[in-house]
C-alpha cells in the first residue's frame, strides 16, 4: 500500500493550487458516424408524410408490420403459461450467459431441425430478430465491406449496416416474376468487397415465398463467389397453401449460414425481443464468425431471461393447430384483398406466397394527380382514412404495401375505401388523350393568334 | 412495369449461359475489427484461471455479481405481480417505439426525480444497462476518441468501446481514500479527443460511494474541461447507514450527463434486461446527442415490452420496505465479511459504502508462493473451494473481488475458509528474513566451498 504521509490533504486542494489550463472553451458536444449514420429510412420518410386523416371516417392503418396491434391475433396459451411459470417459479430472474442459457439453446436447436443439423452451440439467442441482424451484419461487415440486399426490402438492414460503414447494394426482385431475384444483377453486384448476402425469404414487404430452385440459384452464386449468406427466415413457416419453404441452409453443403428467426412473427409476441442466430458453419469456415459473434454477443448480455426460462415450454408445446389457424387466416385475409383490389382500375396486387404483407403496384399514369407514391398516400389518408405504407419505404417508388394481420372487417372496408378513392381519382387513356388534345388545340389556337397578331 | 418478352425464360439459364468467373478462389470470411476488438477482458481472464475446487468442500462462488443466484434474495411480490398482469392482459405483446412506451418512460421519469427534473422524452429504454452503456459510449465515442474510465473499474466499459477504437484511459480510484479518484491524474488525462469521462458511483468492484465534495470536483473538472460525463449509476441508492448517494445530474448546471440505471440490481431482476438513459442536458448541448441516441436505439427496437407495461406498476408500488431491506442484508454481510477478513493476516479488506463488493488486498510479500492475484485465487480455489474474482479483472492486481449477496452462512464459512488459507501459507517478516538469511548462509558456504576447492 501507497504511504499516505506524501499525499496532499485532498487532491481536490492541491488540484486547486494548480489549476490546469482548460483545451477546450466551450461546449461542442460532437456525436460520432456510427449514431451519425444509424437511420431508420422509413422513420424518415413517414416523419416527411402529412398523414391528416379524414375525420369522418375512422382510420385504418395497414401500415404497422406487428401482429398484435388489433388484438385479433394472440400468442397461444401454451405460451402465455411458459412465461407465467418461469415468472412464478423465479428462475428467470438472473442473469443469462451472453449467448442464452443451454436449455433455451437447445430447445432453438431442436425446434430449427429444418434447417439441418444444429446444436446449441450453434445457437446464440438475441434480443429480437433486429438484434440477430444487428451481430451477424456488424461481424461480417466492416467500413469499405458491401452487403447485397433485396429491393424492395426491408430497411433495417441498411439501418443496421451503414452505421458501420457498410454499403449496402441492392438486388432487384422483379414483381414480374412474383418477386424472385434479378440473379445476372445480384452476381454483377459481388466483387472483392462483398461481405454477405442477405436473403429474405419469406419476404417483407413482398410476402414472397422461393421456390426451391430459385433459392438453389442464389447459394450456387453465393457458392461460386465464396460470399456467406445471412438468411433472414423470420417468416418461416409462413407459407400459404400450394407454397413451400425451404431454409437457405439447407440447400447447399458449402455455403456458410447465419440464419436469423425469432419468437416475434410466428409466435405473435414481437415485443417479447426474443431472437436467435443459428450458425451453419461448414468446415470450420466460420470459426472466426463464431468468435467474433461470441464476443458481440457480451454487449447486451443476453435477451430477457423471463422469455428464455419458458423457451423450451414454448416452443416444444405451441400445438400445429396455432401455427395453422394463423397461416389460414393470413391467407383468407391476402385473398380477400387480393381479389378486391384485383378488381380496382389503376391497382395492381401481387399476390403473396406467405409472411404477412401485399405489394401493390400504382398504375401511376393513370393517377396524373399523384406525383410519386408519397403524394398517393397523403391523398389516400385524407380522403379515405387508410393507411399504407409507401414503396419508397423500401426503395421501390410506385407500390404500397400493406399489411394482412389486422381484423378481416378492416381489410373489406379498406378494399371498399381503396375502390371509391381510385374510381374518384383514375384517369382514363383516353381522357389523358383528350387532355392532350386540348392541350394541342390550345397551343395551336394561341399560335394562330400571334400569327394573327403578327400579321 | 417492364415488358416480359424481352427475358430469357429463366434468369437463372441466362446466368448459366454466361459464367461469371468468381472474384475468390476460396472460402476466408474474416470477421470485422469491431467483432474482433469487442472482448470481455474477465471471461479471458477466467477462461485462463484453472479453477479446480476441493472436492471435499463445497464451493462457494463469492465471483457472481447477480444477486439472485442463490434464492436469498428475490424481486418484490409487487414486481412479479405487475409483469403477471401485463402477461395475462395481453398488453405486453406488440412492438414499443424503439425508446420505449410512453407510460413506461414517464414512470421512469418520476422515479428519477432526485437526478433534476426529467421528463418521458429524456428517458431511453434499453435493453439492460449494459445496452444503455453501449448507446452512450458509442454515441459519444469513435476511432481516434478517448473515455475516461476508472480503475479498478468494471470491464464492459472497455469491452464496449475497444470495438469503436475509442481508447480507455484509467484514472485511479485510490484505496488510501476509500477509492475516491485521484483527481490530478484524471484532469491530467484529458485532452482534446477525450469524448466523456465514465463515472461509476455506487462504485463496482470497490462498493465505494463517493462523498459530496469528493463527486463536485470531479463535476468541476469535467466543467473546465467541457467533457459530457457518462453517470452509471445503477447502483443509485445502494448505500450503507451514514453515506449518502448523490446524482451526478444534481451538482452542475452546466455539466451535461447521461445517466445509466435500470431495474437490475435494486429489483433483483439482472435478467429481464430492463435497463435506462437519462438525458440530463444543458441548454441544448446534447441536441446532437438525443438524436443520435434516437438513431441508435432503433438497432434493437426496445426492451422487452412485458416488462415495460408492468415498469410503471413495479417502480410506484414496490414498498421502502423491500428497498431498506435489502439494503440492510448487504450492510450485514458487508460488516460481517469486513470484521473477519480484517482478523486475517496478510489481507486487507476495504469497507465498502454501498452496492454489493467488497474489495480486498492482498500482502503480497507476505504470500511469496504466489506470484499474483490469480494464482492466489486459483490456489484459494483448489485448496478453500472459494472463488473470487482476481484484482486483474478489474485491472486492479494484488486484490480480489468478493460479493456480498450471497447467503450469511456462506460469507461466514467464507470468512472461515480464507482465514485457515491464509494462515497456511502467510510468510512472517520474520521468516522472511530467516529464509533471505538462509539464502545468504548457502551462498556464503558455497563460496567458501568454491574457495576451499580453489585452493
Amino acid at each position: 500500500m501507497k504511504d499516505l504521509v506524501d499525499l496532499p490533504a485532498t487532491l481536490h486542494q492541491l488540484n486547486n493550487q494548480r489549476p490546469i489550463k482548460s483545451k477546450r472553451n466551450r461546449w461542442n458536444v460532437a456525436i460520432s458516424e456510427f449514431a451519425r449514420l444509424t437511420h431508420n429510412p422509413i422513420r424518415a420518410i413517414v416523419e416527411g408524410l402529412n398523414i391528416q386523416p379524414n375525420p369522418s371516417k375512422p382510420l385504418i392503418a395497414l401500415s404497422i408490420g406487428d401482429p398484435t396491434t388489433f388484438g385479433n391475433l394472440k400468442p397461444s396459451q401454451e405460451t402465455v403459461d411458459a412465461v407465467r411459470q418461469a415468472l412464478e417459479d423465479g428462475s428467470g430472474n438472473g442473469y443469462a450467459p451472453a449467448n442464452g442459457h443451454l436449455e433455451a439453446r437447445e430447445a432453438v436447436a431442436r425446434y430449427v431441425q429444418h434447417q439441418g443439423p444444429v446444436t446449441a452451440a450453434d445457437v446464440i439467442l438475441c434480443s429480437g430478430c433486429s438484434s440477430a441482424l444487428d451481430l451477424c451484419i456488424s461481424v461480417l461487415g466492416g467500413p469499405g465491406r458491401n452487403m447485397l440486399v433485396p429491393k424492395p426490402g426491408f430497411s433495417i438492414y441498411r439501418t443496421l449496416a451503414e452505421g458501420f460503414g457498410i454499403e449496402c447494394r441492392t438486388y432487384d426482385l422483379l414483381p414480374e416474376r412474383n418477386w424472385e431475384a434479378d440473379l445476372v444483377q445480384l452476381e454483377q453486384l459481388i466483387d472483392e468487397q462483398t461481405c454477405a448476402m442477405v436473403v429474405t425469404n419469406p419476404g417483407n414487404p413482398c410476402g414472397s415465398v422461393f421456390p426451391r430452385a430459385h433459392l438453389e440459384a442464389i447459394v450456387d452464386i453465393a457458392e461460386r463467389h465464396f460470399v456467406p449468406i445471412i438468411a433472414d427466415e423470420i417468416y418461416e413457416h409462413f407459407v400459404f397453401p400450394g407454397q413451400e419453404f425451404h431454409a437457405v441452409s439447407t440447400l447447399s453443403q458449402r455455403v456458410p449460414v447465419l440464419s436469423c428467426g425469432g419468437l416475434t412473427k410466428r409466435f405473435l409476441v414481437p415485443g417479447w425481443r426474443m431472437g436467435w442466430i443459428i450458425v451453419h458453419d461448414r468446415d470450420g469456415v466460420f470459426g472466426e464468425v463464431r468468435r467474433g459473434l461470441a464476443n458481440l454477443s457480451v454487449r447486451i448480455l443476453g435477451s430477457n431471461t423471463l422469455v428464455q426460462r419458458a423457451l423450451p415450454a414454448i416452443l416444444d408445446n405451441t400445438p400445429n393447430d396455432f401455427f395453422d389457424d394463423l397461416v389460414a387466416t393470413l391467407h383468407r385475409h391476402a385473398e380477400l384483398a387480393y381479389k378486391g383490389i384485383k378488381q380496382i382500375r389503376g391497382l395492381n396486387p401481387i399476390m403473396p406466397g406467405g409472411a404477412m404483407y401485399m405489394m401493390v403496384g400504382i398504375d401511376v399514369e393513370h393517377f396524373p394527380e399523384f406525383e410519386t407514391d408519397l403524394r398517393f398516400v397523403e391523398a389516400l389518408v385524407a380522403e379515405q382514412s387508410v393507411f399504407c405504407l409507401p414503396g419508397q419505404c423500401f426503395e421501390y417508388p410506385n407500390y404500397f404495401r400493406l399489411v394482412l394481420t389486422v381484423p378481416e372487417e378492416m381489410i373489406v372496408e379498406a378494399v371498399k375505401r381503396l375502390e371509391e378513392f381510385c374510381e374518384q381519382h383514375y384517369k382514363l387513356d383516353n381522357d389523358l388523350l383528350l387532355q392532350q388534345q386540348n392541350g394541342l388545340l390550345n397551343q395551336m389556337t394561341q399560335l394562330l393568334e400571334i400569327k394573327l397578331y403578327v400579321q
